[in-house]
C-alpha cells in the first residue's frame, strides 16, 4: 500500500489542540493518543477496548459542543477527515470510526480477545454491535438530533427531541433484547466478554438521557449493571475521563 | 456456546414466505437461503460478497413495502427478530445484518480475500464499510425517512424527504471522498477489491434516487462505474433479482 493511504501521524500529533491533557503533552508519539469527547458513545466503546486489552494512551479531548463543536475545526479535520471522535492514533497510523478501531485493536493486540474463536459466535457478537453501532446510535447522535430539531418550532425542538431519541432507541433494544433472550450467558453473547458488551454502556447512558424505561429490558440492563462493575468499564465511564463535566 | 444461541435454522426453513424463487423451493437446505429485497442497499452488499466468492444461493424475496412491509410478519421476525432483511442462513445458523455476514463469509471462505491480510489496511477497509455501513445509510433509511416524513403536513413530505435522504448522503460522501483520496487505487482501498467496495454500488443507487450531484464526488463515482463492470456486480444488482420490478 501507498505510504499516503493514512494520514499522517506526526501531521495529528504536531497539530495543536484545544485540550490536551497533561500525559499526552508529557508522553506524545511515546505510546498511542486517542482524540475523544467524554460522553461520545463511539469514544467510550474505544477506551473500554483500550483498557480492557490494558493499552495505555494518551487523551486528547474534542469538545463536541463548545466554539459550535471542536470535531468541525480545519485542526481536528486534519487529523479525522470524518470531522468526528473518536481517531486513534496508534502503530503510525490514525483510524477513525470506533468499530473499525476496535477490530484494528483485536487484530493486533489478541489477549485478552473480544472475538470468540469460533466465527459463527463472532458473527453473532458483530450482529450485536451493529444493531447498536449503525441501526441504534448513528439514528440517535447529535448531529441528527440537530437536524430534526431544525425542523420543528422553538417551543416544540426539546419535546422532538426527546420523542426521537427514545422511539429508535426502544426500536433497537426491542430488537435487541431478542436477541439476547437466545446469545445471553453473564454477557451479551455466553459467559465471557465480546466486543459485543463494550457497545452496551454507552447506549443504556443514552436511554437514560432519553427517559427511556429500561424495566422492558431486563437482560440488557442487567449486562449493564454487570459490566459496570467491572475496572476496565469504570476506567472508560465518562465520569472518569479528564474532560468530564 | 448453548445450541439454542442461533434461531433454529429448520424453523426458518420451514416458514412459509410470500415470494419463493423457483430455486429456492427445489433446492431448499441445501445451500444457503438469503432473505432479501431487490433494491435493500444492505441485501445488495451480500448478495455482492456471495457473488464475489461464488457461493450459489436460494434467493427469498421480503417486499419491504408490499402487505404494510413483509420484513414485519410474524412469520418474518421468526427468521429475523430485527424485522429487517438481509438473513443469511448458512452452516446451520441465521445471521443478519450486512457487516456481520460478509465478516462471516470472510471468516469462513477466505478466497478471494475482501479483507487485506496487513489489518492496518483492513483498519481502512472497515472504516469506509462504517462510514456508509453506520454513518450514512442507516439515517437514510425507510424507516427513518417514514419517520421524518411523519413530522411534516402531506404537501411537504416528498420535499422533506429528499432534502433528507440528500443531506446525509451528501454529509458522508464528502468524507468519504476525503478518505479515498488517500486510500484509493482501482478500488477504495489500493487496487484489489475489499469489503469496502461492496458498499459502493448501493449507496450511489441511493444518491441517485435523491438527486445528489456526483460530480462533486469523482472518486466515488468512478470507482462504482469501475466495479459495476465486474460480473458478480452485475449479478448482485437490483434489477438482476427475482424480485425487481
Amino acid at each position: 500500500m501507498p505510504p499516503s493511504m493514512f494520514f499522517e501521524t506526526k501531521q495529528a500529533a504536531d497539530v495543536p489542540h484545544p485540550t490536551v491533557s497533561p500525559t499526552a503533552k508529557k508522553q506524545k508519539g511515546e505510546q498511542p493518543v486517542l482524540y475523544s469527547y467524554w460522553r461520545s458513545s463511539c469514544s467510550w466503546r474505544v477506551r473500554i477496548a483500550l483498557e480492557m486489552k490494558g493499552i495505555k494512551y494518551d487523551y486528547i479531548a474534542i469538545h463536541l459542543v463548545k466554539d459550535g463543536g471542536q470535531q468541525l475545526t480545519d485542526q481536528h479535520t486534519a487529523v479525522n477527515p470524518l470531522k468526528q471522535v473518536p481517531a486513534l492514533v496508534i502503530d503510525g497510523h490514525t483510524i477513525c470510526q470506533s468499530t473499525a478501531i476496535i477490530e484494528y485493536l483485536e487484530d493486533t493486540r489478541q489477549a485478552p480477545s473480544l472475538r470468540p474463536s469460533d466465527p459463527a459466535v463472532t458473527a453473532r457478537v458483530r450482529e450485536i454491535c451493529n444493531m447498536i453501532g449503525a441501526d441504534t446510535q448513528p439514528v440517535q447522535n447529535l448531529r441528527v438530533l440537530r437536524k430534526v430539531m431544525g425542523m420543528v418550532p422553538e417551543e416544540e425542538k426539546t419535546k422532538t427531541k426527546v420523542e426521537w431519541g427514545k422511539h429508535w432507541i426502544n426500536n433497537g433494544f426491542q430488537a435487541l433484547e431478542k436477541i439476547l433472550e437466545k446469545s445471553a450467558g453473564t454477557y451479551c453473547v455466553g459467559d465471557e466478554i465480546t466486543m459485543a458488551d463494550l457497545y452496551i454502556p454507552p447506549q443504556v447512558y443514552n436511554a437514560g438521557r432519553f427517559g427511556v424505561d429500561m424495566s422492558q429490558y431486563p437482560i440488557i440492563a442487567r449486562i449493564d449493571a454487570t459490566v459496570a462493575k467491572l475496572p476496565a468499564f469504570k476506567a472508560a465511564h465518562p465520569s472518569a475521563q479528564p474532560d468530564a463535566q
